[in-house]
């Protein structure tokens, strides 16, 4: 039978217990297909500092690079928080994003109608919304040169970042959009800020060229203001978004949150074709509560699920942990973070055990 | 009597209908009170295009430095969306946020008693809302060097923009911040992306240093994918947010819609002490309704009293447009945008009408 090679990387926070939750339902799933899974565990994040002194040690990178995809929980902590900046765990995550060539981050914000009410917006604008964000990840002003701390002709400090996309990136990214449009409702919502940046008009100008490729998709364009304010006014009108990295990374978490449980949301993280991809919750790492068997392990079992769909090819299992989650919530179970009244309250490790029984 | 010079600026769509109810008002203000107004009118966006070339003629800007305070209603259109950057609407704002030195934008999202069922979120999360914006407006990558779209080395085109600010720059803009918190709740949310961005560090690394000037501001730190979520979350939770040029279009306009009633928002630009700040409303100019007498024109008015207040020093003055404001919600008076079931539908002129009454 088939193996997939999985390296696994549980970071710091919650993110071991959530992990060690995916791990049992990919075994589990995996007993009813005719694939198996092996696992490498490697560090990243606060974890690998800790160890290794750095937030993405070349070994952990070289374990990515030799596994079909990647699954990673959450990084980060109040601990790490003011280490110099080459050394934070996010340095750990930016280097994995470059070192693997992800530039595709899809991040979905579905609501469910089991968790309408954690929503704090109005139950008629938010019920059905299902919206995918496709954020560019490799480029933009996360990694534009020049970047840093300079000293002006008058010796005053400036700090600078450069936000810069060359026209292959623009294409890449916006032929994700679209194709992932197509796959979905056919609308397709490019952001950027073109009335003000020329990196923005440059990247209107390639996506609107390109548009002529995919005439099965309705193309509009939104300024990222206002792409925030059509947010919280009608999310509805919005199927897939296409925007650049810094801009998908406002408008894909402000998505989330119109769902009221972010705890739910999985995401995706997409490189070359053939390459691995990274999948993780769209949740931090909450050092709060770690360690205290209180945290959702559901994004991250739906994270598990996106792997199997977008990173292994396997989308009927893909789907039937969708629907193993599904269950779980129509049944009534809640984690703290989802809970409302005349639910059942479980912590992390019954969670999984609820969800296995059912797979 | 004192003589307050004003320069009027209606630029396009809405813009013209919506000023003269504001112009009205501002006349029947001053009958009440030792002052009188004088008013240039000036051309900017759209309608400076059509008569001059630019969006932003020289006479325009002589006439806003030789006044006390500056009016604007609304810019830009569709019929001048394709022209080349430095003719479009947007660049004649830019251009006189810049030449007058416009460094701090103050963006109030107040939710309005009579209005919590326009939002999209829900009663108990929104009622009470009343956070102020200040968004630095004329520095970050709005305006940073290099910009432009340049060939690489093989011939490629790439677009790009520079988020920079330096030491001055931050610390004039954290000073509004820090004194505006003051005046308010006493509480400031900073918000940047340190987490990635060296300009964003030298950001977060001023204003923490400031904060022991005030020691009755509670300073917190927020990173904008997170702000953005806790704007939709919970919004009461802030008072005053201080933040970049583009942080800030984005940050305020989602704040704004939180309200549900963006057409009764002002907002103000200020520069040194002395120099003329900018008052205007938040919306747009809204060409699909222009010249049907159907534009809301508070936001207008309430610019108008915010001018009164920040930019002439006349603050009774200023609460009694936004107590008569207050009073034809009461009463029931409704333009399209507003309606609700059971209120009394009015065009733009009769607001105007039914307000000088009350004044
Ligand atoms: C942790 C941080 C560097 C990261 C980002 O900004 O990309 C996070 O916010 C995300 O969206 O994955
Ligand atoms: C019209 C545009 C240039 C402007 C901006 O981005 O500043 C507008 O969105 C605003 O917020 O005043």
């Amino acid at each position: 039978s088939k193996q997939h090679h999985i390296t696994l990387l549980p970071g710091d926070g919650i993110g071991p217990e959530i992990m060690s939750v995916a791990v049992e339902v990919l075994n589990a799933i995996a007993l009813k297909h005719d694939f198996k899974f092996t696992f490498t565990e490697a560090l990243i994040g606060g974890a690998a500092i800790d160890e290794t002194g750095e937030p993405l040690p070349e070994a952990t990178l070289t374990a990515c690079r030799n596994s079909d995809a990647v699954l990673l929980a959450a990084i980060g902590g109040y601990k790490w928080d003011n280490l110099p900046r080459h050394q934070r765990p996010e340095t750990g995550l930016l280097g994995m994003r470059a070192g693997l060539g992800l530039f595709a981050n899809l991040r979905p914000a579905t609501i469910l109608p089991q968790l309408i009410d954690a929503s704090s917006l109005k139950r008629e604008i938010v019920e059905g919304v299902d919206i995918m964000v496709v954020r560019e990840l490799t480029g933009g002003i996360y990694f534009g040169q020049p970047k840093g701390i300079f000293a002006t002709e008058t010796g005053e400090q400036r700090g600078v970042n450069t936000m810069a996309y060359s026209v292959s990136e623009i294409d890449r990214i916006a032929k994700v959009g679209f194709e992932t449009a197509q796959k979905r409702g056919g609308k397709l919502c490019s952001v950027d800020k073109a009335n003000v940046l020329d990196v923005s008009q440059l990247w209107r100008d390639r996506v609107t060229a390109m548009a002529k490729d995919y005439s099965n998709v309705e193309l509009s364009h939104l300024y990222v203001d206002n792409a925030a304010m059509q947010l919280v006014r009608a999310p509805k009108q919005f199927d897939t978004i296409v925007t650049g990295n810094l801009f998908g990374d406002i408008l894909s978490d402000a998505a989330a949150m119109l769902t009221g449980s972010i705890g739910m949301l999985p995401s995706a993280s997409l490189g070359e074709a053939g390459k691995p991809g990274v999948f993780e919750p769209v949740h931090g790492s909450a050092p709060d509560i770690a360690g205290q068997d209180k945290a959702n392990p559901l994004a991250q079992v739906l994270s598990a699920a996106m792997m199997l769909r977008y990173g292994l090819n396997e989308s009927k299992a893909a789907t039937e942990i969708e629907d193993a989650v599904n269950q779980v919530l129509d049944k009534g179970y809640r984690t703290g973070d989802i809970m409302s009244e005349g639910m059942k309250a479980v912590g992390c490790q019954e969670m999984g055990e609820v969800l296995i029984k059912l797979i």
